[in-house]
């Protein structure tokens, strides 16, 4: 509480510009390292930025600690506060000494301390007869305080209905999708979304946070630049020279990708892949490109991600965690990872991001790389170094540290000259001898802020403005652990490669790309792997496995060979069928296990005939086709966007007729068949994939079904007894009319049924794959080896 | 006709290997340059490689020259042959000896010459108890003789039966399509397709005709890598320093593209694209994959191109061909061209050739560069050399010449360690100090042929062995043309740059492309300009201009800027539509303007809610879907194809049901319509793009149209008065139900039609297009300016 002659000489300094209301601040975990560090710097800087706007402030610095002992504890915080530099010490010892007097310390423990400070609130307000515009509370305290906390302003510290509440959250927001969700609900029942900020400090950090603002003004010049057509790749980079050591006790539960991609580094990705709404001011319509781009994101696999270990962190962690002699710690310290963002802007362009500890130098940047468009008629050796379009051509965000020290924002000059805010940035001078991913500075339009600016001091204005895109949504979050969540799972028992850390790791954290796989450069120096068990049998150190099963050939292999030598098998069939008949018929089965068939096929076989090639489907679930369960779906996503088959030769099942599924009445199973019937000769497709299900299911065919199992028709509506019931399938004669079947089967899971099936005699009623025997006589089954062999 | 003495000889050499028959070759023009300098040369060789595997041959000297005086002429040419270095000259001038005397002048004017030439022939091989086994003529002669010659082989001196003929012709093959399809013509009524060798000296080059047994041998490393995903570009380079002094009588009639583009580098292009057959011995299965990659080039534009000619040209041809002290060639004597390879394998890989005299230096190669797949972790300061993997990959086949001065296969050390074959590939030596493209010689893996040979007698060498596939068939040779000509047309008027020669180029040659266009770095330096014009308004340098057209909005510009505007304006439309209904029902026109805004839309708009829209035909060509002529096949190539728009959203008009062709009683106007009622709300699209006929017609509805311009009918078959006669199209209530209407109208062409109709009134059965009014009121024009200004 303010005496009244601090509120008159506030005023003769608002220079007597509109009023604003009032806003309480706060600052819960007032006298942690945070705040100390950051948090009472930034309302410093609201306070300087905002005052003489018109708005009134009250700061309430809030701990569990008893009142006198954290009123020190403030005291000493408050007078180490700074002041820009161009603000004279008179005069800054003036605004800090009218800073002080609006802050104070408060110890909130139960609902009741919140109900006094509400009250008190109300009570400054109308003692001083001004408006309440809202109040922001700043949660720096551990996760597992937020409930009782967030409960307590709820039940008894909102403002009221006229003016808003802002609740601010530091990270960890969970641990993995399930923990944020938890999170988040819990939240949800306190708070509305448009309440919470959840801070990512990095999005305050000046060149991160002009990437969009980058990416508008100079809208015009990026708009051809943008996508996969001109860049190369994306980089997103975060490298430390420090460990992790004293802080072992928080980093062995997080590692690296928890730590730092997770969030930081993921949110900038976004930034630089997202859609650009037409109105880049406008918060909802960044925040929802953002989902979007968030959406957009190709699912990551084991393989997306290389993972390092610093050779000293295990004995760190074993003294700081008193662990026993031979632990071995799994956490990352290190982690590339590859990330495809599948749209029409971006598809094909990698995504790398990398962040580690203990390496060769600290710097963050994000690097757009650009393909080199230019033809340079002369030889090198006569080059002209800036002037040449055929250097590479880039555009950094430099976030800080390295060579430069500072952020900045950096753009090749052969590329375009870069508008930036007059007012915020300008041209960094020249710095001889200075070298940028091996370039000069000199070949950049370099471009550094005109006043440096820590990132809590922006984040907390934004948060005063509220600015929502500057922090994560609920939504936002949730699919940024939809994203990471799979990835962590599967390499919680990864053992990472262990590096020397600084200078000397050399190449040994290189890594490089081929498909969607990332690999580390170099093979793994034996010397550094102490690793709790030998690597995995690779599919490469085994042949492909050829023998019979039900008196037909087998192959079998590991899944990535196996695939490889299917796929191979029906290129070879398309070209002879495509050199015969001049078209090759080729019916498809939905399910998980084509689907690596189907990206092989996309990806490896540039000579496939398409062009001449009919794809049918064997069978499809009863749902509209753009249901994510819909087997022509996956077709779609998998394969037909990426390959050229001619439209009129691609032909789903009409299990959506009449805006209706399945119905006896639209006759689709007998459309399908007519068109088969009038397309293909004889009914006889070159080639059936299928698979087999656990049941001994094939097709949509099932272990009972009154109808597909024998007699006359072609395409028949079947009852599976998992969700969706409904489904339309191929039948059993017309699949053995096949020239050629092949039957794949993949996972331990079909262990069981593959054993029992290769004892039982032709018993389709029961287990309808016992039934597959084309007329031909041409059947083959390709079963990996868990399938095969357990 | 040899003593039988020398038979004798030669037999005993042969240490009594089997007999294959005798060969006569006779090389017309034999005392020519080109024979003189390497074919001669080339027939000795073919001499010391076979004659010791039990061939026989007798060598015909051909010319229009008396016999004495050719005979001597002859005798000289003989005598300066040289053996390979590893024949001791002893030998050598024994086996030179052989060869002389199994050599022999003859005079050829007449078919009674040839006659004779022919029954000389018959009667040696009879005397000699030999078979014969096939004539070789080999035409060292210039085009204008080939037709006499050719009649004459052919009416008087083919072989028997049980013989082969072949003939050897050397280029020019034609001038364009036009002549060189004559030119075909006329050799084909003399000839057989099989008995026709022509001759491209550049696949005999060591490093060219490397470059298909290279990929066939490292199948395995190159399998992955060969494709759009890894590799970033393609050079194929011939660099000269020499300029055409001496020559410019030839050069002008043909400039660079004719003389070095169209045959050498596009032969080299292929041979890069091409798919890669299983059998790569085979010549059929080659010749076949080869002229597949000639069909799947994009065809070439005028922006395609960047043209170049050195400064004293002009003054040499004035003064070579006594032209008027004011002449300036147009001939282009610099050019780099863009291609683009459209197959799934290559599709946006650019292709640049390039070639030019009075350049810096003199060499050839095709490079091969990859894309960077690998991230280094560690700060490129501290990079070992050539083992990062952040280092540019390449496979460059060195043609020769430059820096290196022999032919050499270079394959980047970080990629992989090639197969060359090892009798006549062998690595090359250190050459410390030596730099090709900015990298060490060390940082390749880099062969060079055991032994250097001449193209020329490496190709003779196949004319003998009868290896089709280093030559060019009829059918390769029209695809080459088919592919240069429009752009000879389109350039045949474009004045190239001027450019100093030599080092003194600078960057004044080094060009870039965006999309599919081409163009200088550097703006053109004005002293240099005496073009015969300036340079015609680019369309930046115009507004859009807006007016009104029939009563409704009117937008004008240079067809690029109308494009974008149209394009930009359908993808607003389609953003409101999403928004507000979940979908956008977009109805499009056929024909070719269209085919830009497609391209636009496919290239220049990733943010388009494609996956949310649905395409419609506004009007179809009875035809099969798959025939070129089909408005769907249009927008399938140029649009679906690049865009991801789910399968069951595109809707082609069913003109092909059971197998026939818009037949009334198959109903498909009738389902259209009912396909629309279903899904589109009221029938009312949500966007029609209309184009206009130079008749006033518009969808398919033609004046004084029966069906479709009034009346209830949705979709309605018509007539068009130009084929194909049958069509489809939505009807003019219907085109009026869409809530908006846009017509495009492009070119000169339309500008009568234009005039006209801006003055009629609604008078639909006279000029459909007239009947165009939305209910909506939304109708805009889109004219480019020589459709509205003329």
């Amino acid at each position: 509480m303010l005496p009244v002659a601090v509120w008159v000489a506030l005023l003769g300094c608002l220079q007597a510009q509109e009023l604003q209301g009032h806003v309480s601040i706060i600052l819960l975990g007032a006298t942690g390292d945070l705040a100390k560090k950051y948090l009472w710097q930034g309302l410093f800087q609201l306070y300087l930025d905002e005052a003489g706007k018109g708005h009134h402030f009250s700061f309430h610095g809030a701990a569990l600690t008893a009142p006198e002992q954290g009123q020190g504890v403030l005291a000493k915080v408050l007078e180490s506060l700074s002041c820009p530099k161009d603000v004279a010490p008179d005069r800054c010892a003036e605004l800090k000494g009218q800073f002080q007097r609006l802050s104070q310390y408060r110890q909130l423990k139960t609902p009741e301390d919140y109900l006094a400070l509400s009250k008190d609130i109300e009570a400054l307000v109308q003692r001083e007869g001004l408006r309440e515009a809202g109040r922001i509370f700043y949660f720096s305290v551990p996760p597992f305080a937020y409930a009782d906390i967030a409960r307590s302003i709820n039940s008894s510290c909102r403002p009221g209905p006229d003016a808003w509440l802002r609740v601010v959250l530091e990270k960890p927001f969970g641990h993995d999708y399930l923990s944020a969700q938890q999170l988040a609900e819990e939240l949800g029942s306190f708070f509305q979304e448009e309440e919470m900020y959840r801070v990512d400090h990095y999005l305050g950090k000046q060149a991160v946070a002009q990437i969009l603002p980058f990416r508008d003004q100079n809208r015009k010049a990026l708009d051809g630049l943008w996508n996969r057509h001109h860049v190369e790749r994306v980089e997103v980079v975060l490298k430390e020279t420090l460990d992790a050591e004293g802080r072992t006790s928080f980093y062995e539960e997080y590692g690296v990708i928890r730590d730092v991609l997770q969030n930081h580094l993921t949110e900038i990705l976004t930034l630089v892949a997202m859609e650009l709404p037409r109105d880049a001011s406008s918060s909802t319509a960044v925040l929802q490109h953002k989902l979007q781009a968030f959406r957009a994101l190709r699912g990551l696999r084991r393989g997306s991600a290389v993972l390092g270990q610093y050779q000293a962190y295990s004995e760190q962690v074993r003294r700081e965690l008193h662990k026993p002699d031979g632990f071995q710690s799994l956490t990352p310290t290190f982690a590339g990872i590859l990330v495809h963002v599948d749209n029409l802007r971006w598809e094909g362009v990698p995504f790398i991001l990398m962040s580690g500890k203990a390496l060769d130098e600290r710097v963050g940047y994000v690097r757009v790389l650009f393909k080199n468009r230019a033809f340079c008629a002369q030889s090198e050796k006569q080059w002209v170094g800036d002037r040449s379009r055929c250097l590479p051509q880039q555009i950094v965000f430099y976030i800080g540290h390295g060579e430069l020290g500072s952020p900045a924002v950096l753009v090749s000059r052969t590329l375009f000259r870069p508008t930036l805010p007059a007012g915020s940035w300008k041209e960094l001078e020249a710095r001889p001898g200075l070298q940028l991913f091996g370039h000069p500075l000199s070949d950049f339009y370099a471009y550094g802020p005109v006043r440096e600016q820590d990132a809590y001091s922006t984040l907390i204005s934004h948060i005063f403005r509220g600015r929502k895109d500057s922090f994560i949504t609920t939504e936002n979050l949730l699919a940024s652990w939809v994203f990471w969540t799979p990835l962590l799972e599967g390499l919680a028992h990864e053992a990472p490669r262990l590096y020397p850390g600084g200078a000397e790791n050399g190449h040994l954290l290189d890594f490089e790309f081929r498909g969607s796989e990332l690999a580390f450069c170099l093979q793994q120096p034996e010397q550094l792997v102490p690793g709790p068990g030998s690597a995995p049998p690779r599919p490469s150190d085994f042949q492909v496995l050829q023998a019979t099963y039900r008196d037909s050939p087998l192959v079998s292999a590991w899944p990535e060979e196996l695939i490889a030598k299917l796929a191979d098998d029906i290129e070879a069939a398309a070209a002879k069928a495509v050199q015969r008949f001049g078209q090759f018929h080729l019916a498809l089965s939905g399910g998980s296990s084509p689907v690596a068939l189907f990206q092989q096929l996309a990806a490896g076989h540039y000579g496939f005939p398409w062009a001449h090639t009919h794809l049918w489907l064997v069978d499809e679930r009863c749902v509209p086709p753009w249901d994510p369960e819909s087997n022509f779906q996956g077709l779609q996503t998998h394969l037909l966007r990426h390959v050229w088959v001619p439209h009129y030769n691609v032909h789903p099942m009409p299990v959506h007729l009449r805006q209706r599924l399945c119905a006896e009445e639209d006759r689709g199973a007998q459309a399908y068949a007519e068109e088969i019937s009038a397309l293909v000769t004889n009914g006889s497709f070159d080639l059936v994939l299928l698979g087999m299900g656990t049941d001994g299911h094939t097709a949509s065919l099932f272990p009972q079904s009154p109808t597909g199992l024998d007699g006359e028709q072609l395409v028949v509506l079947t009852e599976s007894p998992v969700k969706p019931h409904h489904r339309m399938s191929l039948s059993l004669p017309l699949i053995n009319r096949a020239r050629k079947v092949a039957v794949l089967v993949m996972g331990k899971l079909k262990r069981d049924i593959t054993l029992l099936v290769s004892r039982v005699g032709r018993q389709p009623k029961k287990w309808p794959i016992s039934g597959v025997l084309p007329d031909s006589g041409q059947l083959v089954w390709y079963m990996d080896y868990e399938a095969f062999l357990g």
